[in-house]
């Protein structure tokens, strides 16, 4: 066990890291601060939740981190695991850590972004089980007006960082986040993709620990060249309205949808951190659909068959 | 089964009528016409959706029928049927029909209204067991600045209704409208209530029929008269926000607890009637917290706290 109390304490300050790096980096491109909450859990540990509201290029940002412990009903923590593990019919002890970023830019030429780095531990209370542990996390773009540069961009960079470390992971990962932010009802995706993985664990956790922080290092070179080349574009109230139509399905995707957000709100996480995830303004029109051939209906072609941005790594 | 092929046929006629009674009077005060939508479900029947977006007094409206048929998995059914009730294991044939009403004014002084009102019936495919069959609806009111006097007709002209047919019934509907429309993650209710009833079979269907057919004739008389008081009424920026704050702990219900939409993102219905129940605009903000003492704080205390609007009826 010592190697895992070795690991917890060095994705820590792995999470603790890359919230300074991301916000500092945002903070410099915006102008205005983040407003810091420290925030604890009843049921164990606690958090920091960073927002930036209202800024200049940033309508809504947060980068949060999380380092909480405690324990799950057996269901909750087989929700947690996902498919086909076996949790057993006991409570379960567990550890998690993890750092959370999703940014809402004003000018519908930005793309939102997400990303998620996380590691978690299931420590059975009775028998001689060993701990389940894994680490799961990804980052993916949302545009609006989607610039095949922008695209091509995020996913190279991604690429190269799952390439240093696995020429299998980027196609098996891109593909992962294709089917992760699937929104049934809609039969389209929440975004562009990126990379996506979960129940990571077949390899020692140090291997995996410096992917994933490989992985958080890379969030700010993969997104703000294109804040930096976007965020001047004109734009007008046409644009915003499809803007806000598509978050309207953001959030269709994060209450319906995303595991992590309804594990967070029926296991009692804290709710301000956990729907921080939501743009400020979203909006629901009957029945609004694009006009054929327009800009907006090539995203859309594009979220219901997703593409490869750049080209296999093997 | 006469019965309940003349059942089937009087409901079908009292939601077509409540559509045309209840979109002639919205019509009437916004002065803009509904736009309808005749759609076709592809396993069976199919329905008409009116919408009046934009209005003068109205942001978004929206007046469905549906007229529904084919089969449903056994876990579908017992989704639908709600606890304790039992659908065997085999697929169940069903017929379904319902109007349904959402309305979100312009203006922060109107409150938004919801009223759904529905007949269903299982009919085994095989085995000799007879039709389940059951009548449900309910009408709620979301102000997002309250006036007592709204809440208290909303309240007695319904309970005037309830009290027609069995004078346990508001009571009962009532405390059920506070459970059914209850946010587990803010512990608030959407709104301020109403009623609300499902599974309801106790008495024979004629009887029934009369009693939801009353409700629905009730939805004018309860509801036009709040707008006619209140469309005049000054607002500002800031009465507005709070109107898009809380229209996002509407979208917040509807995406992850109310049963009727989800079950019908789940099993295939027509996603523009769904969510048409949406709103036009939504909004999210890090940690809002309403004033202390202020008009808002009031509101968000009552949908903590739910009050008994008007006197018992025994």
């Amino acid at each position: 066990m010592q190697q895992f109390g070795s690991i917890r304490v060095r994705m820590v300050g792995m999470v603790r890291q890359a919230q300074n790096t991301i916000c500092k980096a945002l903070e410099e491109v915006d102008g205005s601060g983040f407003c810091e909450d420290e925030w604890q859990r009843p049921d164990g540990g606690g958090g920091t939740s960073r927002v930036l509201q209202n800024g200049r290029v940033f309508e809504k940002a947060g980068v949060n981190v999380a380092i909480v412990h405690g324990t799950l009903s057996p269901e909750s923590a087989r929700a947690a695991l996902g498919q086909g593990r076996e949790v057993g019919s006991q409570e379960v002890r567990f550890f998690a850590t993890g750092v959370s970023v999703v940014i809402h830019p004003h000018n519908p030429m930005v793309p939102s972004v997400h990303a998620n780095y996380r590691y978690l531990e299931y420590i059975p209370t009775h028998g001689a089980a060993p701990a389940t542990w894994w680490f799961g996390g990804g980052a993916d773009l949302t545009p609006f007006y989607l610039f095949d540069e922008d695209a091509i961009h995020f996913h190279r960079i991604h690429q190269q960082v799952c390439d240093r470390h696995d020429t299998s992971f980027y196609a098996r990962f891109k593909a992962w986040c294709d089917d992760y932010f699937y929104i049934p009802h809609r039969g389209e995706r929440r975004g562009i993709g990126g990379i996506f993985f979960d129940n990571l664990n077949d390899r020692s956790p140090e291997t995996l620990l410096a992917f994933v922080t490989n992985c958080a290092q890379a969030f700010v070179p993969a997104y703000l060249p294109i804040v930096m080349r976007r965020h001047h574009m004109p734009y007008n109230e046409a644009h915003q309205r499809w803007q806000q139509l598509r978050r309207g399905r953001y959030v269709e995707f994060n209450l319906t949808a995303d595991r992590g957000t309804l594990f967070g709100l029926k296991t009692g996480g804290r709710i301000e951190s956990i729907l921080m995830s939501l743009p400020l303004m979203a909006r629901w029109e009957y029945d609004a659909q694009p006009a054929p051939g327009s800009e907006e209906a090539r995203v859309v072609d594009i979220l219901r068959n997703p593409r490869e941005w750049v080209p296999s790594s093997v």
